[in-house]
């Protein structure tokens, strides 16, 4: 299969916080915000796949800044790295300052979606081609990531988890 | 103040449809697009002008094609020509085959926005400067809809209406 | 077909603002509203029409007032005037004063519904007869609409919209 | 206070059943059915009390008929009865069928509200004065539902509810 | 049929009070209430009977506790007293003080489900064995209240209702 | 502060799967589980530290199998371990067979909060004290995935990830 980039599966969800996609404190409540995310990065594992595809999990998702009532968010999801028929995504969010008009990270989120044919079964995807430097960093932390997660699950044996155990020398 | 472009307030809502979101045909139900229309117009309402915006007006929704469960759809809003305190944003909605990738046109609207200072008056936003063709086209359409709308509800002589009657000429 | 009257297909569709359907202004937020004016008016279309209806276009929907968190709202939904199988329906918004129950319209507007059968394609719809003054108006301006639509989308030369040259003679 | 008659509190909330408001049987979900009644009702409430009004209980509520998805339902609510400051609400729910249009009933429900001042303190409601037969005939087993209620919660001797004793006499 | 216990068919629905599940007071909206009561109920009603389930009445629902903004709300429910095909479900609902952690009964409501075959038809569903006081007191007052209904509908005698005839003695 | 156990803190959220909370495969959509899930954990921290609590990561969530549409959903979440002000919540998801009532795991998740005080500053919570051998081997597994995230965070050097460095040995 030909290699596509990260580009070609970028997908933009902005959109605004309205009062009953809050919580209590008066700011995006967290699980719409996943939700949001999960949106967003099945639409980019199909668009790089052209299959269609179910999230198989949350790798992990930074909560770093609260997002408050009548922000606009952006969620801007990529593909960051392929292995076989499964795809890690990668997802930014931003909000954006009303008066200025400049953007800052709120968030970021990366899940794993898989591709599958008809009758459920996974099928291979596109390998992806990193392009700018974000995207070459994202690739390499990707594999450490798998690694870790085979290792944690039990499914792999860390002593042949070569990148990850790099970091720890 | 300084003119801007209307790819300045480009707003890019892309999403699922979701059976929570569809009406008893299987479609998209026409109001939560409508809503969807809303809120990308009022994101690009709010970056034009920096200023908090409220709906004015829905001018017209041309419902061309069904747009069917698990879709994904973009929602992209740009401004079109702003007139004192008001914008007429124009929104055009997307929808992309799955396994060609390939985008076809569902809909599209104008929706018109009023920006409002704390106290909820009126206050003036930038001027637009057009760039591409369809934004030239758009933004000379807008006069003869905003001469027609205050032809329609009294406040402007047909006769007064220069552009508007060019076409019955 | 026999003819109909407007009253026969009125729909009133009263209910509250509860948080969950304000913007951050605490309004009825727009999507909501143009949602339940959808909901209204494509019942009305199918007491009109006994047919399944689907939404064509929003003509023009007016917000002139806001409406507030916790308001009682009602939409009443009225077919204005019948082209072979479509629908123009009239929706008027109104809110209510809790301690004087007077009612104060809120906003205004107008959509088109095309009834099909089982096939998808269009099919006729009977006649209105409009009897109140009101009704009689909007019958009249109806036409001068759609040339309006017709001509505006290229469909209707503006020579041959003789009702709506008349708006400029 | 002036006395009011039930007419003046209808309440008329027409609506779709989407499939968003559904069960997994295709039906209108019962939460739902629930919570429109709810919405009526309260405002029914309002009008005849023009104070804030609360739930204070569902007396009860008897789901004779499926609503199936695409149904147009009508959800009509009037007071059947008043004591000092609480409303019994009485709330009949119709279906209709596209093709004759003939509305048949589906359920019917009993709420009681509350008015209550600034404070949430009751206050005193007007009397009502049933006109139709059914209202009149509601008006009275409202007493004896009111006295069973008094008895079942250990407030009234059951030796003093004499029009509900009458009924085992 | 192998009789059951109550803790059996035990359903604990813990969840949070969102903005967007409000009332314009700040409080859990009924409507919104009465659906979670409905969700929790019909679970019991399915694990008590194994089968299908539909509501078929609500008997009773007192809201003697407005539940705020923010509150942790518990919802159990447990099957009171079966008749045939139907179950009497008894639903408990708490709020929790977060610093104290004591939990405190803001309502309480009794539900009817009726369990179905594949074609819709009542099937029996297994016998039920009170074991704690509350639940053998609940069990009694069940048969008084299924005379009332019976009663009230014309469909039993009132000096054929024993149980319920000894109230008034 | 007085040690807790898990089972302080265990909250139980067991609810339906309704067709407005799936995707277009006819399962329960991934971003309402991941919702599910956090009100669930929020409300497991705040009964652990009896303070207001926010969600800082999403650590790890495998969706194993897909929920069909009508299921029986049971989330039970407890505190698997905590550090200083902040709780990891380990939360397990099954889904229950109707006839046989048996329960099979669907799902698992880790989640971390944060209990802050009234100016956002977070506070110290009580340490847990782990009963069951299930709570003692995620208790221990939670410090080597802080350490990790540390690590990855670049907020400790990998050599002094001693517990995590003994897998890699």
């Amino acid at each position: 299969m030909q290699p596509k980039f990260p580009s070609d599966s970028l997908t933009v969800l902005t959109d605004l916080v309205l009062p009953g996609e809050t919580n209590p404190l008066n700011n995006l409540f967290g699980g719409e915000l996943l939700a949001r995310m999960d949106r967003a990065a099945s639409i980019t594992a199909r668009r790089h796949s052209r299959r269609v595809c179910v999230t198989a999990s949350v790798n992990h998702v930074a909560f770093n800044r609260a997002i408050p009532l009548g922000s606009v968010v952006t969620v801007e999801s990529k593909v960051s790295r392929t292995f076989n028929s499964s795809m890690e995504i990668y997802i930014d969010v931003w909000i954006e300052d009303r008066e200025s008009g400049i953007k800052n990270k709120a968030n970021e989120g990366i899940y794993t979606f898989v591709a599958v044919d008809e009758t459920g079964r996974p099928v291979a995807v596109p390998p992806i081609e990193p392009q700018t430097d974000l995207e070459k960093e994202r690739f390499a932390a990707a594999l450490r990531r798998k690694q870790l997660s085979l290792v944690l699950a039990g499914k792999m044996k860390a002593s042949e988890a070569t990148e990850l155990k790099a970091l720890f020398a």
